[in-house]
C-alpha cells in the first residue's frame, strides 16, 4: 500500500502561512503590537482566524515568530576571510534588516512594548536578540582564529559596537546611513577592536 | 507710580507649568505619544484645559517641549579636562538620561512615532537631537583644542559612537550597564577615536 499525504486540517500549507506572515508584518508594521489583532490578520491573509490558532496558540507567539524569521534571515554574516571585510559585510545586514521600509515601523514599536512588559522582553531576547548576536559571534570568532582579534577580545562590547551605531542613526535620529558612511565606520570598529593607545601594554 | 507685577491670565505661574510638565510626562510614559490627550493631561495636573493651551497650542508642542527640557537637562557634558575622562561623564549623562524609568518608556515610543511622521521627525530632530549633539560636540572639540583629538575628527561617527551603544544596550536589548561596562566601553571609544592601526599613516 502506498502511503497517501496527510489531508484536511492536519496539514499547514505552506502558501497559507506565507500569507498570515506577510499579512502579520503588515499589521505590525501598521497597527503595531498593541493593537495587532489575530482577527485583523486573518481577514487581511484571506483566512479564516482557525488557520492562525492552528499554528501560533496567541497573537503574541504569532508576533515573536514573524519578527524573529524576518530578522534571522537577514542575519546571515557573510565570511570574506577578512575582519575589516566582515564587519563591512555585518553593517550591511544590519542596514538591510532595519532599513526594511516594514520593520523601521515593527522594530521600534516592539523596543516600546518590551519597555512596558518584562515577560515580553525575555521572549524575545531569547527569539531574536540571542540568536542574532550568536550569529555575529561567529564572525568575530573566525577572526580570533586568524589571528586577527587578540583572544582577550570583549566581544560584549565588539557585538553592541557592530549594531549599534546603525540602529541609532537610522531609527533613533532617523538620519541617513550611505556606504561612505559605513566605509568610514568600519575603520573606527576595526581602531576600535584593534587599535593601539600609545599607553597600551604590547599585546602577545 | 510703583509697578506692579502683572495679574490674572497674562501670568504664567511656574508651578502651574511645573505641574503641567510633570502630567505630560507621566501620561507620555504611560499612554504613549498617540494616546496622549491635553485632557487626560491636564486632569491629571489638576488645571483647565485652557491652562496648557495657553502654554502650547497643541499637544505636538507640549509634547515636544517637555522631552526637550527634560533632555537638554541631561545634556550637561562635565568639562574634566581630559578626553578619557570627558568621554566617561558623557557616557554617564547617556545613561542618566536613558535610564531614567519614565524616559526609558517616552523616548521608544517618540522614535516609533517618528517612523511614522516625517514631519514630527524633524521637529524632533530640531528640537531634541540637534541641541543634544551640538553640547557633545564642544566636547570633543575641547579635546582637537588640547590636541587630544586629531584636528580632523570625524564628529558625525564619533557623536553617534557616544550615544548609539548606551541606548541600543539599555533601551533596545534591555540588558544592563553598569559601571564596569562603562569604562570598558571608554577605553574602546578612545582607541576607537585615537588609536592606531599598524597600516595607519602616521599622523602630524
Amino acid at each position: 500500500m502506498t502511503r497517501r499525504p496527510p489531508t484536511g486540517a492536519a496539514v499547514l500549507q505552506a502558501t497559507v502561512t506565507e500569507a498570515i506572515v506577510e499579512a502579520a508584518l503588515d499589521e505590525l508594521a501598521e497597527q503595531g503590537y498593541a493593537r495587532l489583532s489575530m482577527e485583523a490578520v486573518a481577514r487581511r491573509a484571506g483566512v479564516g482566524k482557525s488557520a492562525l490558532y492552528r499554528r501560533w496558540p496567541s497573537k503574541r507567539e504569532m508576533a515573536i515568530a514573524v519578527i524573529a524569521d524576518f530578522t534571522m534571515e537577514r542575519a546571515t554574516v557573510p565570511d570574506i576571510g577578512s575582519l575589516r571585510g566582515d564587519i563591512r559585510a555585518s553593517l550591511d545586514t544590519v542596514v538591510d534588516w532595519l532599513a526594511h521600509p516594514r520593520f523601521a515601523r515593527i522594530l521600534p514599536d516592539l523596543v516600546t512594548e518590551v519597555a512596558r512588559d518584562p515577560a515580553l522582553a525575555e521572549v524575545v531576547d531569547a527569539m531574536v536578540g540571542t540568536p542574532k548576536r550568536r550569529r555575529s559571534a561567529e564572525m568575530l570568532q573566525r577572526a580570533i582564529d586568524r589571528g586577527e582579534l587578540p583572544p582577550d577580545t570583549d566581544l560584549d562590547i565588539a557585538l553592541d559596537l557592530i549594531a549599534a551605531p546603525v540602529y541609532w542613526r537610522l531609527i533613533v535620529r532617523a538620519a541617513p546611513v550611505d556606504p561612505p558612511y559605513l566605509d568610514r565606520l568600519t575603520d573606527t570598529l576595526l581602531r576600535a577592536l584593534t587599535g593601539t593607545l600609545p599607553e597600551d601594554p604590547p599585546r602577545a
